[in-house]
C-alpha cells in the first residue's frame, strides 16, 4: 500500500475555485435516520446551508421479538424540527428497504421526489395503496441535476434490481458520494456496466465523504456476475422436459427477463404467479424492460392446464419461504391454479435472508414430499448476491479515495470489518466513523466529527394505521400473551358493603384447554372467593387492594399447580 | 458399482441356525416415534415377539409457531397401549435430542435404561430435577448384553459428545443396526476410533435393517476430524496475549477437555461459565474424563480478576446466543463475574444451529460494539460437525450392506437424498423406506412392509407442568394475543331489566398505548352503550346475543379504526 495515495489529487486547489459549490469553512451535515448497524430501512439525511436532501427512506421488517407489529420506519423527529429545509428525495433503487418508508415520509412531508423509472413504478404503486400523490422527477444514470443547491449525479453501478444508481452530491460544504447498493458486474444482463471510469474521475476531483455499502464485506473476492445465473437456467432447461417453476425476487427484473428469454428459446410459455410478480412484470413490461418477449409468449395462470408440462415454466414468488406467497401456497396444495406433480422442477433462485432460513427449509421439506425435483443456490449456480464483495469494496475504495468514509447499510459487525477493510487500504482511523442511526457527523475543512446533540435512530413501529404508538410495555404484554395467555376475573361488588354481587366470572384464553381442566377452573374460582372473603375480613372496602390481592393470589395459585405464568387481569365492576 | 453385492454373505445359511436369535417366518416391528422428517426428538421402537425395546427418548424445542410451548417430546400413546411388552430403553449418546424425553417416559413406564457413563451421568440430573428414580445400566462400546430377549451389541462410532455408540440388536425376527448419530474420525481425541471392523463383521454376519443418521447428507466428502479444531485453538493460544473465551457445547468433552489441556500448555487458568457447563464439566471430572488437567489449573469464576489476562481462559455456555446463556449474558453487560474488556478474544467453537442464526448475529454484533475480538467457524477451524457427510455414509452403507435400509435423523429432504444415496449404491427403491413418525414397518423374511394401521407421530407440546394439554386452539390464540392484544369489556346487568347497573369497563393488554389514546377509549365505551341500548330495544334478554353484539361490533369499530384485530373478550355479570 505504499505507493497508494490517500489524498484526492489537487482537491485542495479546485475547492471553492474551479465550482461554486465549494467555499472555504463552510460546512455539511449527514445524520443517517436508518442503514446504520442493521440491514434495512435505509435514509440518509444531508444538511448544508439550512437546505436538506433526503437519500432513500426504506423500511424494515420487525425482529422476532416486535410481536404484531407490520414494518419499522425510520424516526422522522429531526425531519420534523426542519422541514422547511427539505428540498426533495432522492432514491437509489426500488428495494423495499430504500423505498417502503417513502409513504409515511410523504405523508408529512410534501417533497418532491427524484428516481429512475423502474423505482418510480414501484413508488408510485406504494403512494397509490396510501392514497398519496406527489411532485416526481424521472431520473437516470449519467444524468445531473439540481435539488435545491445539492448538485447530483447519478452514477451507473450493478445491483439486484434494473435502475440501481450511486450518487454525487455536491455542496457548499463538499462532495459526498454515496453507492447506494451495488456490486461489480462486467457482463450484466441489460450491459450496463457500472462506471468505473466516472468513481474514478469523481476521486480525482476529490471526494470529502464516501457512504458505501457493506453487507458482504465478510465475503472475500467478488460476487459473481448475473451471467452464471443465466448459465445455470440454461442447463436446467436444456435437460428436462418437466414443468420449471422458478422462485425469485420479483424486483430482479433483469434476471426474470433472462428467465423468460430462456423459456421462449426452449420452446416454453410462461404463467407469472404471485401478486408482487404480477405487479413487477406488468410495471416493467410498461416501462419497455421486457422488450423482446412476445406477448403471445405469455400464458395465464389458470390456463396453465392447457399448456403440455414441457411447454410451460412459471415464475412465482415465494423464494424466501413467506407463508402466503404463491410457491408456499403450491407447497401446501393451496395454489388456486398450480397442483404441484411428481418431479416437477422447483428453482429458489434465491439465497434465504437472514432470519427466513427455518421458512424456507420448510417450504424445501414440502416440496420434497411432493417428489418434486428442488434446486437449489447451494448445489448449483442460481443465485448471486446484490452486493460486493471485499475485493470489489477494495476497488471502490481505491478509485474514489475519500477524505472520510462512513460505513453504511449492515450489521455493526459489518460496518466494523468495513472500517477495517478502509484503514488495511491505508485511511486514518480518525477519518473512518463508525455510527449508529441518528448520529450526526459534521464535516468542514477536511475534517468531520460526530457531535450527538442530536439522536434520534429510535425504531418507529408501524401497526395497522398506528405509526409510532406502540411501545415497549405493549410489546412485553404482547410476549407474556404469547407465552402463556391469560385469565380474566371478574367481580361484581355492591360498593357499599363490599360484598359479592354476582358469581365471579374466570375467562381464560391461550392458557390451557379448559374443558379437560374443569377441576383447575373450579379451584382457581374457590380461590376468588377466598381472596374476596379475606379482603372484606380487613374491612376497608380498599378496591385497589382488591385488585392486586385477586391477581397476587391467582398468580401464585396457577404458578404452583401448572408452573405457567398467564397474565391475570381482575375487573372489578363496583355496583 | 457392478461389483458390490448387496446381498449379506451367507446371511440366508446363517438364519435361524447358527443363532438363536433368528428363526424362521419370525417378525419384528419397527415404530419410530420420533427422529422421521423433523430433526430432534428421536425414539425408535423395536417389537419383537411380544417385547418392545426402546432405543433413544430425545426432546425437541418448539418452532416459531408453538408460543410459550417448552420442549416437544414424542408421543407415546403406542407404548401405553403396549406397555406390558416394555423391556427397556437403550441410549445411543447423551445429547438432548436423544435424551430429553426420557424424564417424560419414566413418568409414565418404569424400565430399566442402559446408557454409557457420560449419558447415564446427564439422564441421572434430568431425573433428578424431575423428583424421578430408575434402575439403570452402564453400558460400554464393545459390550454385548441383553434386554429382555433382544441381544445388543453396543459400537464404538465417533461424534461429538463423549460415550457416543451405535447398536447392533438381535432378535427371533432379524437384526438391525441402529447408527445413532456418528461420524468417522480416523484420529478422534479420545482415539477411540469409530469400530468399522466390527460394522464390517456385522455386514458379513448379515444385517436386515438399517436406521441410519441423514443430518449431513447434503454435504459432500467427510467431515474432518476434530483434531483440526485443536489445531485452530492452538493457533490463537500461540497468538494472542489478551483473555481468551471459548462458547461451545457443553456436551462436547473431548473438545472442551483439549482446550484445558492447551490452556494448561500456554500457562492459563481455566474459569468455567454457565450451568450447564458447571454441571456437565463437573460431571465429566467425577467420570475420570477429564484426566490430566490439574486440579489447579482451575479458578472460580468469581476470582478471575485476581488473575492477569494472558493467564486465563473462560469457556462458557451461549455458542447459540441462547437469551439466558452466560456468553450473552457477557454481551449485554449482565454478567455477574465477566465483564468484557476490548481486545478479548471470544472463540464461537459452534456453528448456528438452524433456526439460531439470528439470535447468534445478534450476540457477535454485540459482542463487536464491545471491541472484541470475534473468532466464528467460518472464518477458522473453529468448529466441525458431529454427523457423517455422503463419502462417510457411503462406508457405512457398503460396510453394512442391509436388505432393507431406513433413513432417519433429518429433515424430509434429507430422509430422500440418503435414501437416493442408498439406491446410487446400488440398493433396490422397495428396500427403502422413507417414513414418518409414526409409522409401523414390519419385517418378515427379508421383507419389510410399511402397515398404517397405527400412526402416532404428532407433536405432545410441553409447557410448564403440562404435557399434552395444550392445542392447536389454545397456540391459535396465543398467536392472536401476541399480534394484537386483547379488548376486555366487562359489563355488569340486571338480569331482570336488562339495564346495566354499572359503568361498562374497558381493559386492553398488547393493544395501544392507553394513556396516549383516550379518544378511543371513549368512543369504544360509545360503541359499548350503544350495542347495549340495541339489545335493550330487541326486548328479549338474549345474553348469548349480547355476548356476540359486543364483540362484534367492538371489533368492526376497532378494526375500522385501527386497522387491527385484538382479541375482544366480553364478560358480562348478570346480577
Amino acid at each position: 500500500m505504499s505507493n497508494y495515495n490517500r489524498k484526492p489529487k489537487n482537491s485542495g486547489v479546485k475547492r471553492g475555485k474551479s465550482s461554486y459549490y465549494f467555499t472555504d469553512n463552510e460546512s455539511f451535515k449527514i445524520i443517517p435516520l436508518g442503514g446504520m448497524k442493521e440491514i434495512g430501512k435505509n435514509c440518509t439525511v444531508i444538511e448544508c446551508r439550512n437546505e436538506i436532501l433526503i437519500i432513500d427512506c426504506g423500511f424494515c421488517f420487525p425482529d422476532d421479538e416486535m410481536f404484531g407489529i407490520d414494518v419499522v420506519i425510520p424516526d422522522f423527529s429531526y425531519l420534523r424540527e426542519n422541514a422547511e429545509k427539505i428540498k426533495g428525495l432522492i432514491v437509489t433503487h426500488g428495494h423495499e428497504d430504500h423505498i417502503g418508508g417513502i409513504p409515511y415520509l410523504l405523508k408529512e412531508f410534501n417533497i418532491p421526489i427524484y428516481a429512475a423509472p423502474l423505482s418510480m413504478g414501484l413508488i408510485g404503486g406504494k403512494l397509490g395503496e396510501h392514497g398519496l400523490t406527489a411532485e416526481t422527477h424521472i431520473i437516470e444514470a449519467g444524468q445531473i441535476f439540481n435539488v435545491g443547491n445539492f448538485k447530483i449525479e447519478a452514477i451507473q453501478i450493478n445491483h439486484s434490481i434494473a435502475d440501481a444508481m450511486a450518487f454525487s452530491v455536491k455542496c457548499a460544504g463538499g462532495h459526498i458520494v454515496h453507492t447506494g447498493d451495488f456490486k461489480i458486474d462486467y457482463y450484466p444482463l441489460d450491459g450496463k456496466v457500472i462506471d468505473l471510469n466516472r468513481f474514478s474521475q469523481l476521486g480525482s476531483e476529490g471526494v470529502d465523504v464516501l457512504i458505501s455499502d457493506s453487507t458482504n464485506v465478510l465475503r472475500e473476492g467478488y460476487t459473481p456476475s448475473e451471467r452464471i445465473v443465466a448459465d445455470s437456467i440454461n442447463k436446467i432447461f436444456d435437460s428436462t422436459n418437466q414443468r420449471i417453476i422458478i422462485a425469485t425476487f420479483a424486483s430482479n427484473i433483469h434476471r426474470i427477463k433472462y428467465f423468460m428469454e430462456a423459456a421462449v428459446n426452449h420452446g416454453r410459455r410462461i404463467a407469472i404467479s404471485g401478486r408482487s410478480m404480477e405487479n413487477v412484470v406488468a410495471l416493467a413490461n410498461d416501462l419497455g424492460y421486457l422488450k423482446g418477449i412476445p406477448e403471445s409468449a405469455f400464458v395465464d395462470i389458470k390456463s396453465i392446464n392447457n399448456i403440455p408440462d414441457s411447454n410451460l415454466t412459471i415464475i412465482t414468488t415465494g423464494s424466501q419461504g413467506e407463508p402466503m406467497s404463491a410457491l408456499t401456497r403450491m407447497a401446501n396444495d393451496s395454489h388456486r391454479a398450480v397442483k404441484l406433480k411428481k418431479d416437477d422442477v422447483v428453482v429458489f433462485s434465491s439465497s434465504p435472508i437472514p432470519g427466513n432460513e427455518k421458512t424456507v427449509t420448510n417450504v424445501v421439506n414440502k416440496l420434497y414430499e411432493k417428489h418434486v425435483d428442488v434446486v437449489l443456490s447451494d448445489t448449483m449456480d442460481v443465485h448471486v448476491s446484490g452486493h460486493a464483495c471485499r475485493e470489489e469494496l477494495r476497488l471502490i475504495h481505491t478509485l474514489i479515495r475519500p477524505r472520510v468514509f462512513i460505513p453504511a447499510h449492515g450489521e455493526y459487525r459489518h460496518l466494523i470489518e468495513h472500517a477495517r477493510l478502509a484503514k488495511s487500504l491505508g485511511m486514518s482511523k480518525k477519518n473512518i466513523f463508525v455510527i449508529s442511526n441518528g448520529d450526526l457527523i459534521e464535516y468542514r475543512n477536511g475534517k468531520a466529527q460526530v457531535t450527538t446533540e442530536f439522536t434520534s435512530g429510535e425504531d418507529v413501529m408501524v401497526d395497522g394505521y398506528g405509526v409510532g404508538d406502540i411501545g415497549s410495555a405493549v410489546l412485553k404484554d404482547r410476549k407474556q400473551l404469547s407465552q402463556s395467555g391469560l385469565i380474566i376475573i371478574a367481580v361484581a361488588i355492591d360498593e357499599a358493603t363490599g360484598s359479592l354481587i354476582a358469581e365471579p366470572e374466570l375467562t381464560t384464553r391461550g392458557f390451557i384447554y379448559v374443558k379437560d381442566n374443569m377441576d383447575l377452573i373450579d379451584e382457581a374460582t374457590a380461590v376468588v372467593y377466598n381472596t374476596i372473603g379475606e379482603w372484606l375480613e380487613r374491612g376497608k372496602k380498599d378496591f385497589p387492594a382488591l385488585r392486586n390481592a385477586l391477581k397476587d393470589d391467582m398468580r401464585s395459585y396457577i404458578y404452583k399447580r401448572t408452573k405457567r405464568n398467564p397474565m391475570i387481569l381482575p375487573t372489578i365492576l363496583r355496583v
